[in-house]
């Protein structure tokens, strides 16, 4: 079964929440009305990204029971959607994390607390002390990570061993100021479709786009079918909703070629000791 | 200190054994003669790859003390260089390995039996039983792997964290027929782009090509640097030698943007269970 695939790529303003709130709201309002069953959003889509100080992420900060995510519900219930999407979480006991939520039209099904923080994120969040989650769906299953989480390989792989058959993966990818990978591609697209090649998976990367204090976001979402080929993205436009379709049950199967299988030919036993090295 | 990396793209035969060795010392001397200090051979490189039987194999295996490894040797002498490459393996026992040798002027250094067997060769060759070797030499760190193995990033990520500031990898990759990955760059590159990023370490692929028996090859070589912009490749004639210079101690040096560091910021605690799964 074919199930379609948002992700809806917005400009947050670090300094409005509530207008971000209401952005993130009409565009998923808009994908799910246009036929989107999974509808993905960038990392951190209330607060913005480029906090000047704790104070101004933990003020921009709402609980998992809040407002934000019950509007999320309310969205995804118009079309027996889900929704995954970043946002600035603050905990019942004050601490502020860079987390992701799964929500379908009745609310919060899992939540996501980001393990590897990049950049200045260790001065206003907390580094999540869970795995990543991979939750059983109506459409399939489904991991979810935020942005830096996609540049350890061990982690997108444990996903896809855990049953992932689509990534999602909220992100606010600042523009690259490094060389470009083969073919002029850009470094998020390689790493996007080298995890979608390698696990046999999907995988949704929905961006942000615009500038914030001087940080030029990348705009470069895009959707990766599991033979890692580009189904879309990334967008034209700064703000954009990337649609795919995609059939997660397919990628129960790891078959590679005719007599592979890119699970049942690993060989943990001469590199899992090397892996726990901390 | 930089050294100058060489990829020999060469089109073995698979009923030439004495031919292929004979092209493959060619290769290595022009290529040390053109101030290459790492040399790198294609996958099984004296015996060609489309076998017809398990004796056809087994015909074309060497041992590991014979004249081809000793003919890298005396040309690697040349230049106080290296040369890693893929060969067939015959043991004193009779086993028959897809195997590679990493080999200095005075012989063979390290031996690696390839871990993850594609396609009809679990026909022709055992598979290997130790971990692929990261060789500590005069030039740098170097890790070795053959073809499929670049399809587990487990494999390739142990083998940086194990120290290796240069993959070199060894290949036969049959020309792709699956959807390009994003710009329209092959898997292969992909593949060898994001496995450099991610770990920080350069990456040299030697692939064949020519056809086999009605298998076509995909002639990808190419040279990565540790950033995942491709150095050199893919070449534009079938048969060719790539060039290009890595600085392999840069690699010891994990760092990514200007405050965090790809190693450091692992957190093995939340995955590295999930990839001991067999």
């Amino acid at each position: 079964m074919e199930v379609q695939i948002a992700c809806c790529q917005l400009s947050p303003e670090v300094a409005d929440p509530a207008g971000n709130e209401a952005l993130a709201r009409s565009a998923i309002r808009d994908a799910v009305a246009g036929g989107a069953r999974i509808v993905v959003l960038p990392e951190l889509v209330n607060s913005g990204y480029v906090f000047d100080s704790a104070d101004e992420a933990r003020a921009a900060a709402v609980g998992v029971d809040g407002a934000l995510l019950a509007g999320w519900a309310e969205e995804a219930a118009r079309g027996d959607a889900l929704v995954v999407g970043g946002f600035c979480e603050l905990t019942d006991d004050g601490t502020v994390f860079n987390s992701a939520a799964l929500v379908d039209g009745r609310g919060v099904v899992a939540l996501y607390r980001k393990l590897h923080l990049w950049a200045l994120e260790p001065r206003w969040f907390a580094p999540g002390q869970q795995p990543a989650p991979v939750v059983q769906t109506r459409y399939g299953r489904i991991g979810v990570a935020v942005c830096y989480d996609l540049e350890f390989p061990e982690l997108t792989r444990s996903l896809a061993l855990a049953g992932a058959e689509l990534i999602t993966l909220p992100t606010n990818w600042p523009r690259e100021d490094h060389p470009a990978g083969p073919g002029g591609a850009t470094i998020l697209s390689v790493l996007a479709s080298a995890t979608a090649y390698l696990s046999k998976v999907s995988v949704a990367v929905c961006d942000r786009s615009g500038t914030e204090r001087g940080v030029a976001f990348a705009g470069g979402s895009l959707i990766v079918g599991r033979d890692g080929g580009v189904l879309a993205g990334p967008p034209r436009q700064a703000t954009e909703t990337l649609h795919a379709r995609c059939d997660l049950a397919a990628s129960a199967a790891k078959r590679s070629g005719e007599h592979n299988d890119a699970f049942a030919d690993r060989r943990p036993a001469y590199y899992a000791e090397r892996l726990r090295q901390s």
